[in-house]
């Protein structure tokens, strides 16, 4: 029979997985010696259980609690329901990892109107008795009868009222006691029967909460927020009370073995004496930091630092406990490795290292890699942010914090940028024709658009803050307003964005730079000393190759030669490319492209001073490049001495229903190859030139998008090569280069092993391949992927997390079938998946040589790198 | 070595895929001891060769053919090149399968200015000698060279002219012999090059030119739609010339074993004394039936009856031969399997059978699947067709003639309809909304869209003709003309569509009505006994149902709601629905929709007498159910009480990127279950009702579209048996239902295996499948389609005809991981490929349950599963 219920002495801290966090580690405490009220855990296999029994505690679970509580009683002498003796407890929710959102503390339960007397006898307090009953029944109504605890206030001002007090401590037992039988009236009120009075039926009731909790809205959220599985489940522990509110000589409080916010070496935390737990949080009297517990109680002072030094030997980082002195006896509730800053992350991985408690191997997994983000971009001022209110949040769509003056064209916002105006870009949805004025704004607003939008992906490449998808707000484009949250927002006023947690907020909050400490670069070293997955960067301009390498990039995984074409300078000759009549007319406008081009790549290659540079042939449908506006259009017929209605039908003659599996990638090689073939002379001419110029042994990598078929592939190839080989014969010079493809079409993963055959390499595109794969635009996904959360169908974005379960299955299948054919293909990833932690241990778990992600994830796919390295040889 | 070269003698028929038909037969014919010109045949692999070494004929090939022309000789007696005793020899290509588009054959080969001198001496004829030179130039000029044979014409008209004589036949050997030199001069102008006069230079000119024929552009265009790939190359066949025209001795003529056009037993053909086969077409002069040889030579004529007699009863099939008399003597040239119309081959198959020739699992394999529809719709009548001249040609997207007088929408086309008219509607492309002016047309023409298009789709299931995608086309439909071929079709001209070829005449072509004979029935019956492949229909109403059943459907496989929602009592209902503003309104819309659908289903559950039903919910995207044009837009709002600028503003809203990777499938379920309710409440009230009053044993079959993960399945299954339990409880009576899914999503195929945990059957909708696996939308790959068909990277439309190796694969593979999961899982196909013949042998060869197809096709899916278990055998 399975063993759902341990007693704290007999688990231990490794049992995190069946225990939770917190059960784990009370009992590896109690194993310590130290002083732990104890108890029993019941396990996530209980929870998981529950949910498949149609959420119903099995019979057999229930006796083990039965049984257990019995055992517990041994342990603590007391007896459950019984006056004379009353064993309380408290019945907390505790998951493998620390999980807000999930069931509060239920405390005193064991507790009703006969052993509320035996309480007042024993204490020989009735007001604490009585205090501690009204207590229990409105926290027990609140978790777990769905009571809210507020609506019970009313009674507390009506007695205060009545007897003329102020203070809740004014209140003596017998306002206590009546307010006992008032709540429970109101609680029959409310709930049409009586309030539970059996310890047993108090018990399995708050058991069965902690399990309902699992699948609340606000857990459903946190879960795919921090990619935690909902198979997981949560333990419940069940623990003996000890009470800090018994006097002057009990208290209750939380301490830190270092700070959480510097990383200094140091006890840090406060603490409450006569109180509970809620009084701390409630802000009614002011903590005493935990110093002053020197003076207070020296000797449990000592107890306490000696044990925090000893906790934090123990597991071997900065802990994070809580703990109740109950008439002078300490007693420990919590411990557990204590949440920090990223400043204070690296410091303490770099201290813990330097004091010989750690190596550079264990250090490593004690930073999460998504917070280096936030030593890279501006952040709010923590104290304006604590102070601010959300009017409405998007998405986290490119971290950061800004704050700046709204506009709604790009045109409007490069000019206030040029004024020296901060600016936030405020659209619809971005399109290409943007990105000047992304370039110039502190941070990016859309309505439209998932994670993977336009404006998230070019947002994140450059840096910037940006928050897209919120659906809440009206926007007027043409008249320059939005509506947000009742409020209207004209061009010209405040607003900041939080590009880490989606939040927008009306006003001005002032914002910190980012700041690299020391710390940083002593810790990467030991991160890329570890890993053994190279990670690239995604970079389309020798700004962001540069930007790329100091980030510590090894290469250039994906140049988007498409980003390009939209500048100033090129945009018409792009333009007349795409309008021409024939292939001549074409190859004018191409032959005016060339040079400009040459001059990007020349930049790139001088950037990246020889490392590999992977570069992709253009990609997206030609109509994207084509005037939308009426003046623009005309402007253009004028240009291309054609009609307005010639050009208009060909604008519409390039219109597709569905662009995103329209007429683009190599689909445009192989109906255009004259396109192909000035972008692969560019890239050559550009590469021999900086190589006679530099000396760098430059490789360039020719990356064709798009593929679906090996001899489609084969024809651009040999597009690819006539031209390339033409211009290396005519410089004279020796150089190699690379032709491979991106897997990104289901059927490109299906056929891997044929395709092989033409590609050297295989980039997987996961951005497209999610697309196809699910079959979703990522562009109308937001309308429907919400109610995918809600009802638990997806517990992740699968543009943010690769889909490892679908989309991850072709990714390795195509990896086996193209390393079949050809044993050395060099294999990486480029899509935004590319920057995501637990996709960078995937790519790390089949094999992949690469991940390349956008400069600012560089550091974030480096020490995710590592982590997969070291967890891989556990 | 490879042995690239075979005697006659060392064939036989069976060798077919080495030697080719042509090659094959001829050796089988040898061996069976007929008269048959002596020679070689070069293989399919040396033409396979040809290309892998670079379009090069290998030495080791080019030996053996100079080996087996030495045999040759041996053979015939006679010298390649010895003017004293010269050998002649035709040479032709020769594929597996009969191929029209390849080199046309070369004859007299051999011949030269010495050779033809002792031509002139061994048959005392220089007319004949150096008119068969003069023919040799230019024919091989034309085939092998590349200068037109129309280009020698000239030469001819100047010598006549000269002579002032008309006939060719009344030229003198004179002029034959100054023709000879004309053309050397002309061909040298023309090349730059002497015309080659070395008959070892001749023979391996005309081999490689056979081999390159296999790859022009018209021989690609067949293999396309034939489903020939190119990977079997084509044989050539050197053959000792043979001449008819050798005087009033010598003859030539084709015959057939049995009339091609009825199946009647006779011989069937035409010959001309005097003659070479080049004389025969070009029509100079009448050929005269075969039955006249038998008084012209009654013994040639019994020994050629005999052999046909005998090839017949050999290859117990209909036989079309060639042969040719020298100076009294028969030689039989080919012999091959002959072509028929559909009635002649139903006929010929019921005879065979009855004559005892052939088992009906025979005669089953010689019906092509395809031939069948020529049965089901009208076709042009044959003499005028042939006199008619194409302005234009689309894709031949439902097969079938039709004539009738050009309208541009809808509406006038049902007008025009109701009048009497016959009607072929003319759209740029169709939506839902010309459904019903669709029905009243003959046939359908677009500008836009492929083989798998709205208007292909539709036209197929309603067995309507259809061309689709005919970009020759401009076309103003506000204005109501189109002009084609320089031509202007105006609102009421008459024009004829062919869907058969795609064919496009102005004007009227009389038709013929489909006919179906008793032969029919007897040979489908044999058809349905040998099959184990299961045959449905997609039927979305009764009319169609019955018109499946009859064409032998046993189920539906498809019955597509969404069809029903756009006819006029129910769209405003549907629009309704879509506009609410919450559920509670919606549900107001669907319970005015409920009654109707229920009724839709009763009648189709009527029709199909408890045959199954498989009932897919709602699938398109919602905005295809809305207004496009400003007055309807008005009307609606009106109608639902809303502002023009809200009905707008939410139409904006629900519009997409790319709708087909939209909010559609049981993405709709998810958001917004209560359009499933009702339609599931409508599928089980209506099978409870059709069960009480007739009886059937109804088990209703409800597919889910568009499922991408388990979980979403596993939500909408819950939706559907909660409201299937509550009806049927309601009911009284028993009833099972079964809920399964499309796999129609490339994360569906992948993940098979979890999804079957939740689906009692699969149904492959290869449309989608094919799309999302190519990631690319048929309503946008007509633009580059053409590109990969004449760059050879695609060899069928993968709309038509099923992917093996890329679609195929994971249709394999999903099938494979869900019967791992449920064994007894059944699994259907339900897209456009489950009417096409090599798609259905792929299902039968992976073991489906069933295809499914539009009711027209549903006799060519039946043979075609027949014909799979058949060669399964073999």
């Amino acid at each position: 029979m399975t063993k759902y219920v341990y007693l704290f002495t007999e688990g231990n801290g490794k049992m995190r997985e069946l225990l939770g966090g917190k059960g784990a580690n009370l009992a590896e405490m109690t194993g310590l010696g130290m002083p732990v009220p104890q108890g029993f855990t019941i396990t996530t296999e209980a929870c998981t259980r529950y949910y498949e029994d149609g959420e119903k505690i099995a019979p057999e679970i229930e006796a083990q609690i039965t049984e257990y509580l019995g055992k517990m009683e041994e342990i603590t002498g007391k007896k459950f329901g019984d006056p004379t003796n009353p064993l309380l407890v408290s019945v907390r929710s505790g998951a493998r990892a620390s999980m807000p959102g999930m069931m509060d503390t239920v405390l005193n339960l064991g507790i009703n109107d006969e052993v509320v007397e035996g309480v007042a006898k024993l204490t020989n307090n009735p007001r604490f008795a009585y205090d501690s009953y009204r207590r229990f029944i409105q926290m027990f109504s609140d978790v777990v009868m769905e009571v809210p605890k507020a609506s019970f206030e009313q009674f507390i001002d009506q007695i205060k009222e009545r007897r003329g007090i102020k203070l809740d401590t004014e209140m003596d037992a017998d306002d206590m006691r009546e307010l006992v039988s008032m709540y429970k009236k109101y609680f029959f009120e409310q709930k049409g029967f009586d309030f539970p009075t059996d310890p047993r039926v108090q018990l399995m009731e708050a058991v069965r909460a902690v399990f309902r909790s699992w699948n609340n809205a606000r857990a459903i959220v946190y879960r795919r927020m921090n990619d935690i599985p909902s198979s997981w489940g949560t333990a419940v522990n069940v623990q003996s009370m000890v009470y800090g509110n018994m006097g002057e000589t009990s208290g209750t409080g939380v301490a830190f073995t270092r700070n959480p916010s510097t990383g200094e070496k140091k006890l840090y935390g406060e603490f409450l004496m006569n109180a509970q737990g809620e009084d701390v949080v409630a802000g009614v009297r002011t903590p005493q930091s935990i110093d002053q517990l020197r003076e207070v109680m020296p000797e449990v002072y000592e107890q306490f630092a000696g044990i925090a030094d000893r906790l934090e030997k123990h597991y071997r980082d900065m802990q994070d406990m809580e703990f109740t002195i109950e008439r002078g006896r300490l007693y420990m509730l919590q411990t557990r490795n204590g949440k920090r800053t990223a400043q204070a992350a690296l410091k303490i991985a770099v201290d813990l290292v330097d004091e010989g408690m750690c190596t550079p191997e264990e250090v490593i997994l004690k930073v999460d890699p998504k917070q280096l983000d936030s030593l890279l971009h501006p952040q709010f001022e923590p104290a304006a942010l604590k102070a601010a209110r959300p009017v409405a949040a998007g998405l986290p769509a490119s971290p950061g914090a800004a704050c700046g003056r709204v506009y709604f064209n790009a045109e409007s916002a490069s000019e206030a940028a040029e004024r020296g105006e901060p600016v936030i870009l405020t659209r619809l949805e971005t399109s290409p024709e943007d990105i000047e004025g992304m370039a110039a704004a502190q941070g990016i607003l859309t309505v439209r658009g998932g994670m993977t939008s336009h404006a998230a992906v070019v947002a994140r490449g450059m840096g910037r803050c940006c928050v897209s998808g919120c659906s809440e707000i009206k926007i007027n484009e043409e008249e320059k307003y939005f509506v947000i949250c009742g409020q209207t927002v004209r061009e010209g006023d405040f607003i900041s964005l939080d590009g880490s947690t989606g939040n927008i907020y009306i006003g001005e909050l002032p914002t910190a730079e980012a700041a690299i400490t020391g710390n940083f670069a002593r810790f990467m070293k030991w991160v890329d000393e570890i890993r053994t997955l190279h990670v690239r960067a995604n970079a389309d301009t020798p700004h962001d190759a540069r930007q790329a390498v100091e980030f510590g990039a090894e290469g250039i995984g994906l140049c988007r030669t498409e980003h390009m074409f939209f500048e100033a300078d090129r945009i018409a000759a792009v333009r007349e490319m795409i309008v021409s009549k024939d292939e001549a007319q074409r190859r004018v406008a191409l032959a005016k492209l060339l040079p400009i081009q040459r001059g990007d790549f020349e930049g790139i290659f001088r950037a990246m001073e020889g490392r590999p540079v992977t570069i992709r042939l253009l990609d997206p449908p030609l109509h994207e490049f084509l005037p939308t506006e009426e003046d623009d259009i005309r402007a253009l017929a004028a240009e291309m001495k054609m009609s307005v209605e010639e050009l208009k039908s060909t604008i519409a003659y390039l219109h597709e229903f569905n662009p995103m599996m329209g007429h683009r990638g190599c689909r445009l090689a192989v109906t255009y190859p004259e396109i192909a073939e000035m972008q692969v002379r560019a890239i050559v001419e550009a590469a021999v030139n900086v190589k006679r110029e530099c000396g760098y042994d430059i490789v360039p990598e020719i990356m064709v998008p798009l593929v679906c078929d090996r001899k489609e592939l084969h024809f651009v190839r040999g597009v690819i090569e006539k031209v390339a080989d033409e211009v290396i014969a005519a410089s004279g010079l020796e150089m190699h280069y690379k032709i491979g493809t991106m897997i990104e079409i289901p059927r490109a993963a299906v056929t891997a092993d044929q395709i092989a055959e033409e590609a050297e390499f295989f980039s997987f595109g996961t951005n497209d391949l999610t697309q196809m794969t699910f079959g979703f635009s990522r562009d109308d996904a937001g309308k429907f992927l919400n109610h995918y959360y809600t009802r638990k169908i997806f517990e992740s974005d699968p543009f943010a997390r690769l889909d490892q379960n679908g989309v991850g299955r072709l990714v390795e299948m195509a990896s086996n079938l193209g390393r079949k054919t050809r044993p050395d293909i060099k294999l990486g990833i480029c899509g935004e998946h590319g920057g995501d932690p637990s996709s960078v241990e995937f790519c790390h778990r089949i094999g992949l040589n690469y991940v390349s992600c956008s400069p600012f994830r560089v550091p974030i796919a480096r020490l995710a790198a590592a982590q997969a390295k070291v967890n891989e040889k556990k």
